[in-house]
């Protein structure tokens, strides 16, 4: 396996998350590896970019394979800055996003940073590796992301594979014995309801805080990524961009 | 044509933008209306959500069939806080969310705010219209979406059209009188290419600021969004939310 490419990495928890640290463990084993993640937590953010104001950078790691910087935006800012202007000039093999505290299967592709992430660096032609853990807490274990997360960036690497491509993967939380192995899976259909915690501020103002939980509308589908997820497999999901609904293009045609 | 519906109306641009009181315009014809929209400007947020922060909710306009909110989030936020919370209880027949400043067509979708907030509404299994007009002036013209908008929210009331059901509606900057129509489109192939401004702040810090252009990969194509739109054409695209691609199992079978 050669060692000579160069892998961007980014995120959405933020440069200095230990899912970052994670990912940049992974990368490393490929080649030199440049990172621009986030300066401040990014979850939720979707594939949110930065328009009403400027962005700074921070050099925040400067070793020889090895750079890491902080960006002042978005998680897309940072893959957008990277692509279009840091590294424009340099050929960038894969990109690794992540790794996230925290699920993005099934709808959870839509409100991730980490996923926006992924998604934007595959329209650069550049494969694009989205890796989370089902483990929200800021010390969640990476073992099996890493272990796992390198076997699926080798095998892109090594296999001439459509483009754009990329992959949502999310590995569930057991020990590494207990993995059964990696599934390529479809994205479940189901959605959340929240549940906005109320309470009063020092000032006597009245806030709301999101909560909620994830409603699956096909728990018994065993194609999709929260079937394998829950029955200790890794899920592996081929994401795409074209959101036209093809099915809805004759009827719309027939009232409008 | 029935005018006891209840309308729900947000947007991107905030309550205090021009197109927010275009879309309520629109909803008005068609009965009570019930609009909650940011508090600050959100366009290119995505389908963001505010996990980090409390959200605080400002009443603006408290009137028998207008009732305007302000709420501290992103237009997910609201369309969140809006049928989880607020109106919970509340049959809502349909929601317009803009009338956005500036193009959400292409890949557009996946930046705006505009429409992220009316695909999560059709994820309540409400029909939702995303209205954007190709001019990002703050005092853009209306008319032509006010006029379009109207007709295309009728024909959504009164067919039984599939659901969920999500409309990215844009309009071309013409007179009315030079529209040539309606087209049914799908979403065009294509990415942007973005240039980063660069200064120095006060503080002779170096700043960057995001700015582009958007590249059509198939600017030939007439069933296109972008086609429809050069040509004189209201677009509408259909919008769904499934991102599997599909064709990319089977060779990621082979190979994971």
């Amino acid at each position: 396996m050669s060692k000579d490419r160069l892998i961007f990495v980014t995120n959405d928890d933020s440069y200095a998350s230990k899912g970052f640290a994670a990912a940049i463990e992974v990368a490393r084993r490929f080649g030199r590896v440049i990172a621009i993640a986030p300066e401040y937590p990014q979850s939720g953010m979707s594939q949110a970019i930065t328009i009403y104001n400027p962005l700074y950078l921070r050099t925040v790691r400067d070793e020889e394979d090895v750079k890491v910087y902080a960006l002042s935006g978005t998680p897309v800012d940072c893959v957008k800055f990277a692509f279009d202007h840091l590294l424009a000039d340099l050929k960038i093999d894969l990109t690794i996003s992540g790794v996230n505290h925290g699920s993005n299967a099934a709808v959870n592709v839509l409100y991730s940073g980490t996923m926006g992430a992924a998604i934007e660096s595959s329209f650069y032609h550049i494969p694009s590796v989205g890796l989370s853990v089902l483990d929200h807490s800021a010390d969640a274990d990476f073992d099996v992301a890493v272990e796992y997360g390198t076997r699926i960036v080798e095998a892109v690497l090594e296999n001439d594979l459509p483009r754009p491509l990329c992959l949502n993967v999310n590995f569930p939380i057991l020990p590494k014995e207990e993995i059964r192995g990696i599934r390529i899976c479809r994205q479940t259909r189901g959605y959340w309801h929240e549940d906005f915690y109320q309470r009063e501020d020092p000032h006597g103002r009245r806030y709301y805080w999101l909560t909620g939980a994830f409603d699956n509308h096909e728990p018994e589908a065993e194609d999709t990524d929260e079937w394998a997820l829950a029955h200790g497999y890794v899920s592996v999901v081929p994401v795409q961009v074209d959101m036209t609904c093809y099915e809805q293009l004759s009827p719309l045609k027939k009232v409008l």
